[in-house]
């Protein structure tokens, strides 16, 4: 019995990455992370800190995949209007929730409860709290949509929590073959023919550049072991007959 | 006289950074670059290696911002797709280009230009090419799209050509105050009056969080240097009168 698949799409809301300011980490932490439990991230966004447009972005998003992680826009500032965009995505009522203040209760005395730091409790009618075991203030689940900080530290502790309430289907299976100096203007065409040949796995090659140099890598992924396995050996040995190695063993 | 706005997306084209196996590093680098020559960053998507998903995401962009940049899938390999999506979304033939075919000649023996190789001269109709000073293989531009490379160093290559027929507008003024470790909590209902007495900057709060500790930044952005200057002195004073400072000196 093959698991099915589960897909997630991820985005990222601030004006700060828009802007260069800020060199987006989550990204590529939530992909692996979600990648290796079972969940193929899809499709990726960045919208600015504007209602209309994370509204837009949310809901189109969450028609499409099984699951929406947002990251940002859920601090005590003015400029924190992710809660609000969300509900109105969802078309529900946003107030100060008192699960959230109680848990920020933990964590500052009631005098310190500034209206601001009471804004981090708005949350969306209907919606689960998100554990953040480092500010306590939470993120927050509605629906299929998963609403997490935008710093690093605090996304990657509400991730931990979050996944526990997620499906996971099949992992993606990911073969590395270093093709190191051979150009890809050499190998592109076997190695068309060895992907039309495995239909069932999807081959990508990656090339970096470096020193004046470019290092080439070819990477299998799929999800049935066999057709990965054999994939990958079919490019290992279109490699080593064009690097030569054939020939010189 | 005022400069208009110039507004851009970018697209970038990969399985491998909805993976997490690429983290993509030119977002950053695009979008702190046309903002430095006018050109505002608004938006931004990843999709896969799916002609599907790319058409449609070129067409939603193209529509809606003065410029689409797309990063990606322009190599000699059967997962290099973006031409081909590209002539599909402007409804363009796509063929081998005699401009780019003599461009690649510059580097490689006619014998070499192997079948691989000449799908880097695949171009649709209509499309100007884009200088490629690293690995000579050109982008290209057709319409408001520009089509780059997804490898860093020859996408920034390819850009210093690109932007010279964009147009620019305002350049957006950016003004960081430090916050230090003044908590967002204490001068977050502050910050939002500012914010309101200065509509016309943007004023963002990022914190970031190493070694335990919350380190925050209040940005201001804003293409009028005076409204601009205004607001980061009103910032400037509520955050030394929150510190202590106001009254310590």
């Amino acid at each position: 019995m093959t698991k099915p698949t589960v897909t997630a799409a991820v985005l990222m809301i601030g004006d700060e990455i828009l802007s260069g300011r800020t060199k987006d980490r989550n990204l590529g932490y939530i992909a692996e992370y979600l990648g290796r439990i079972g969940i193929d991230v899809r499709e990726a966004r960045v919208v600015p800190d504007v209602e209309d447009e994370i509204v837009a972005a949310v809901n189109a998003l969450r028609a499409r995949y099984d699951y929406l992680i947002t990251t940002g826009g859920i601090g005590p500032t003015h400029d924190d209007i992710t809660a609000d965009s969300i509900g109105r995505a969802f078309g529900v009522a946003v107030g100060e929730d008192p699960r959230a203040i109680a848990i920020m209760l933990e964590r500052y005395a009631t005098a310190d409860l500034t209206p601001a730091r009471r804004r981090m409790a708005r949350i969306p009618e209907g919606a689960d709290l998100i554990e953040n075991p480092i500010s306590r203030a939470p993120g927050f689940r509605i629906g299929n949509v998963y609403v997490l900080a935008g710093v690093p530290a605090v996304m990657q502790a509400m991730l931990d929590f979050a996944v526990k309430s997620m499906k996971t289907g099949a992992v993606m299976l990911v073969e590395t073959i270093a093709a190191g100096s051979l150009p890809e203007g050499q190998y592109g065409e076997p190695l068309a023919a060895i992907a039309a040949a495995h239909p069932n796995v999807a081959i990508g090659s990656y090339p970096s550049f470096r020193d004046g140099r470019f290092n080439n890598q070819i990477v299998v992924r799929g999800k049935d072991a066999e057709a990965v396995a054999a994939a990958r050996r079919a490019v290992e040995a279109m490699v080593a007959e064009l690097s030569g190695d054939a020939v010189a063993r």
